[in-house]
């Protein structure tokens, strides 16, 4: 773990920040050298590849200046364990690389540290390397989650089939509520607001239902763009179009308490992203094993929609036509 | 391959950046997936380890503004494959995590990926993963290196042991000098100048020599912080003390000609950083084999000290008395 570069002196002690908050993180992992080599080492199981994901949590894009620091690490470790999830693989290590601007103090690095230390336990990961710079910018984290599939097992964006129903775990739509909430005035919250704002800070990684689908979807993707932007992705590389029925998207109580059930509120949900569910697409037959993983993981799944010929995505009344959608996610403009 | 999510209109277009920019460096590379899925897959070749290595590059802090875009995402790339070059590692991948302030033109962006296209090239690497975001901070590029080692042949920095001796690719301090010179007031250059600024920019990673190394050295480490800096890191993780002869520290002739040859140009040298060359320990017994390794891959290396009982870092002057040293590298404040 290389320290801090920048050539002012340090607010921190940046050997006592390692020691403190990082090294701990790594200690007794195989491969990860107590953070204390160049590089970190790791082998597959047999019969195993290895998945790689990096994503990158900015603060004032991502996150808040106002978050907690162990929201932020957990989300920033989340977010990438997400990408995991939804492909089918199992998570087993990740690095951080932080770029530090000149306001956290030891205590919001060490609330920063402790929030990965009770995600290393909820998930099974550990942290084998990285760094720490100086930045004159905002607060950067990226982590680059390792991970391992049996091989060939990995469930692919491409593979939507005509004919396949799509579904999409949890509810949509909560976290952008949730920051809706956080960038209005503060004042007294309601336990619905509060419910939202957590689905915003805290997202949670479908990790066993993802495992549970190798071999029952046909193609699946981590919803973090929106719903309709994230299956346009995989309408695109599959050569198929998705129909999505408005009135299917699954909406949380709290959601539908503070914004109602309109079709507006539900279009609104399918395009606020940040959801870190996983929508997937699979055969009617495979219904059967999608009902199994869904009890024995313990996860709501919905049915919202089919695949079809053509391209794009398509948002469906209950009468079948098709409404427009102002702003698809993140990614259309 | 992430779209940026900043809120506000693409200056460039996203998808344009990433089909014209980014999609070309991971074409036809198996597991990239044409950057179109959630995840890249490798699988190091049987008997082999994956080694991974994350490393951010900020503007301001690790290169400057008007560093040539090629050069930037080069010695990006460069300076994560030098730490597997250090341990023995051969390259495989890499994944780009880039958060993009609002002035990179798609002339500088088109830049920035034809230097990664040359080195992938150089270096027999593709890009098999990553993202962009906005960013309202500086330049930060955050590249995570893969590469493969033999089981059990990593070479780590702990293993010096007491009667090693201590060797250095390369020579020493021309980076630091090369930043000093774009540092002042612009001018004509002469070439010795020209040839100090490209060892700033453009650090060449020591990979076959590493390879090379593999069972020779007792432990390595990549020279970035600095020759005394990271020495020390290599003394500490092994319990050992290592005493370098300043006399024998390897400068480089343009090095020479502008800083004269002194004591101070040559502590100044072992302390500049970003030099990306291998300093290592090795028995005497191991001679012949650095020698050969030395042959095969028309590498210089220079003996500049040795192995001794105790704890830290010595820099020795031609009578053996110590040196004191200021500035002991970018980790020692």
């Amino acid at each position: 773990m290389n320290r801090p570069r920048d050539k002012t002196p340090p607010r921190l002690g940046e050997f006592e920040m390692i020691a403190r908050v990082f090294a701990p993180l790594a200690r007794g992992v195989s491969g990860a050298f107590d953070l204390g080599d160049d590089v970190a080492i790791l082998k597959p199981p047999p019969g195993h590849e290895v998945v790689l994901k990096t994503d990158s949590l900015i603060e004032t894009i991502h996150f808040r200046h106002d978050d907690p620091a162990s929201s932020v690490a957990r989300k920033a470790l989340r977010r990438a364990l997400s990408d995991l999830a939804a492909k089918g693989a199992e998570p087993a290590a990740y690095l951080l690389a932080l770029a530090l601007p000149p306001w956290p103090e030891m205590a919001w690095l060490e609330e920063f540290g402790a929030g990965l230390a009770a995600d290393q336990a909820q998930f099974g990961v550990s942290l084998v390397g990285g760094e720490t710079n100086a930045t004159p910018g905002p607060l950067t984290i990226t982590i680059t989650a390792v991970g391992y599939v049996p091989d060939g097992r990995l469930i692919r964006r491409k593979g939507a089939r005509v004919g396949d129903l799509v579904f999409v775990t949890g509810t949509i739509g909560d976290a952008g509520a949730g920051l809706a909430i956080l960038n209005r005035e503060p004042g007294t919250l309601s336990s619905a607001e509060e419910f939202l704002i957590s689905r915003y800070r805290l997202p949670v990684p479908r990790l066993a239902f993802g495992q549970a689908l190798r071999g029952a979807a046909h193609s699946t993707i981590d919803v973090s763009d929106g719903l309709i932007a994230d299956l346009g992705h995989v309408a695109e590389v599959s050569g198929v179009r998705i129909e999505v029925d408005v009135g299917a998207i699954p909406l949380s109580a709290p959601l539908r308490e503070l914004g109602g059930d309109s079709l507006d509120s539900r279009s609104g949900a399918a395009t606020a992203g940040d959801d870190y569910e996983i929508a997937f697409t699979a055969a009617e037959i495979a219904m059967e094993a999608i009902r199994e993983a869904t009890r024995l993981t313990a996860t709501q799944v919905t049915l919202i929609g089919r695949v079809a010929p053509g391209y794009g995505v398509s948002l469906l009344d209950a009468g079948g036509a098709e409404i427009s959608v102002e702003r698809r996610g993140y990614t259309h403009f």
